[in-house]
């Protein structure tokens, strides 16, 4: 990737997991730099596992350097616990974007599944493999860390679905979704 | 307030009004020495309202510098939308206290109520006015600063009641409170 990349940190938060994704935009080529999880341990107090998730995500700013953000809406969960304690892990991962200077955006799943498989049925498998073929990786990445990178590619696109792509001037060039 | 105290920082964390009350402890003894609220702008993004909380309460901690962080466990509401904003909210704040390296304990409603008032169904209006008892104000703090008082004064108390304060066995070594 050219000095002019977007790099991009994608962010599917969870108290238990965060996944992350990086990528660089470089005019409509996409390129994959890096992804994986943050695991918090669930038999440690709320403000340690929150201190995990600040400490992982200050170690990927620090490493890759990203210039924007992107963050996924989570849903609202059956069980309100649940909810609190997504929502808790959601504020702290913006927190830790905010506290780097990085400007965030936010992404519902469901224009995530759009920019990344065109409609906002897809399911969690299509996604992986629609994230594979985009950024040329040489496997399916985890579900954590692909949800993070589709959110990222959501964002590369400018939010928009797969149908604004095509007329972006997105094409398979050499074999490949460009 | 002497040297020895122990600076304790209460949080009453929520999107729209975080309160924060600020005491110092020595010995049995409680002394007020700050307490306010960050107000959000709810027509902006929720990054920039959770900027507007780590801002507001890297300030505070700046200005009055306490040992030890405390946060009221939030209730879950009835809407599962405002859970969801309450919890990020909440985890927004005690990112703010972890990045700034304070221990972060945390305590109920219930909690917070019995130490202050010396049983769990104290109303608003009560816990108010103990505050004002306890720490000598000239008047009743406002709701959400005296909720912040009131679970500083509950992490002075070791997160007991009125009753096991002064039992608790609080001790100086090497000058401090331990």
């Amino acid at each position: 990737m050219s000095g002019t990349a977007l790099r991009i940190l994608g962010i599917d938060p969870g108290l238990r997991v965060t996944g992350f994704g990086v990528i660089d935009k470089v005019g409509n080529k996409l390129g994959y730099v890096s992804s994986g999880c943050i695991r918090t341990d669930d038999k440690t107090s709320l403000p340690e596992r929150i201190r995990t998730i600040l400490d992982g995500l200050a170690e990927v700013i620090a490493a890759h350097r990203p210039h924007e953000a992107a963050v996924e809406i989570v849903f609202v969960n059956v069980n309100p616990q649940s909810t609190l304690l997504l929502g808790q892990a959601r504020g702290a991962a913006i927190a830790a974007l905010v506290t780097a200077d990085l400007q965030v955006a936010e992404y519902t799943a469901l224009q995530v599944k759009q920019a990344v498989v065109g409609h906002g049925k897809a399911a969690k498998e299509q996604v992986q493999q629609m994230v594979r073929r985009l950024l040329s990786l040489p496997g399916d990445p985890s579900p954590d860390a692909a949800d993070a990178l589709a959110c990222a590619i959501c964002h590369a696109h400018g939010g928009q679905g797969l149908g604004a792509l095509s007329t972006r001037g997105y094409r398979v060039r050499n074999g490949r979704l460009v």
